[in-house]
């Protein structure tokens, strides 16, 4: 039953629609928004329609941003011929708060995952092979490590050893607690992780030759 | 540090205002919002903006309404001179659910606490004491039984015998869990509490006498 009318009950409907948002929260959120000032719901509003009419993908990267190239790739301080392959917008973040990279990003969108129906078309994975040349130094892929982040990367790394034999392919290491997801790792495990990559088609450390 | 735009930032520093949205949160929603369909995220927006806009209070029971008088008020199936007393429009719903209760409503929109600073004329209180008149029948006061619901209904009870001597003041039985708070209370204990209603002016039980 419509216990409050047609536009409020139209406002809880539609938060309810957003991830993790259930049936209470969705009453709790949409009382706050009707108890708000004026000039701040129209605030809320317009972000969202700005940022979904704004917001694209990088061309280069595929991550999302409002300039194309997005300032990453547009950087003259960054290495564009080392590219790290991160899942999400999210994981690039977190990458990039360890301040520790200094190449540029590729992001999926996605990880390779047949369970849920997910094939290597699904996500920006030909954008990256297309992106990948003979001056490309390096591709580190940065993808978490659960079954389909090793899935992913394996993947990838196959189909660059076919098409750019050259360039050297590694992997963030298993320093990242296995079974986690990567956005949510500290600082300092992620630094720690990208200093002992290894080479996926080689399975030699990149730091330590002696192995 | 600005890693995804200005569009994308500004959208997390929106949804993390709402209540109850961290940070993490709000990085989830903004980017559901981007992969949403146009039409769903402008949908979205204009619920926000529309809601705010058209939903006024009644200018009889104070509930949030896109009609004035609400629908409940303007009824010819319910009684007018029965008035049921509830801290938010939630609880009104809460009432309205057990289908027991066939009178009207005032909505308070929030309770007094004097440790938060919210005294009685911070809250539709006095909107309360002008409706009440000789022709009302009863006022049950449904606020949640914790401190500061017990603390409002009591004094809402003092000013209406000093006011309107005559009217009857019930309070909903103590059948609602103490120190639950009346929203999360199943339907059958809130249509108990409201069969077993006490006169609070006189201590007596409204259904059984021979207290």
């Amino acid at each position: 039953m419509n216990y409050y009318g047609e536009y409020v009950t139209r406002l809880i409907e539609q938060f309810g629609k957003l991830p993790g948002i259930g049936g209470r929260s969705a009453q709790r959120l949409a009382f706050y928004v009707l108890n708000m000032p004026k000039e701040n719901a129209d605030a809320l509003a317009r972000s969202i329609v700005e940022a979904r009419e704004r917001v694209k993908y990088c061309s280069h990267c595929c991550n999302l941003t409002d300039t194309d190239p997005c300032p990453i790739c547009s950087s003259a301080k960054r290495n564009k011929n080392q590219i790290m392959v991160v899942e999400s917008p999210r994981d690039m973040a977190a990458y990039e708060k360890t301040n520790d990279f200094h190449g540029v990003y590729h992001v999926l969108h996605g990880l390779i995952n047949p369970m849920e129906g997910v094939g290597p078309e699904d996500i920006r994975i030909r954008e990256l092979l297309d992106r990948i040349n003979d001056s490309t130094e390096e591709v580190i892929l940065a993808t978490s490590s659960t079954v389909e982040g090793d899935t992913t990367a394996m993947y990838i790394a196959r189909n660059i050893a076919l098409r750019n034999d050259g360039v050297k392919t590694s992997r963030i290491a298993k320093g990242v607690p296995v079974g986690g997801e990567l956005e949510y790792v500290d600082q300092v495990t992620l630094a720690q992780a990208f200093k002992s990559r290894f080479d996926m088609n080689s399975g030699k450390d990149s730091e330590d030759e002696d192995n």
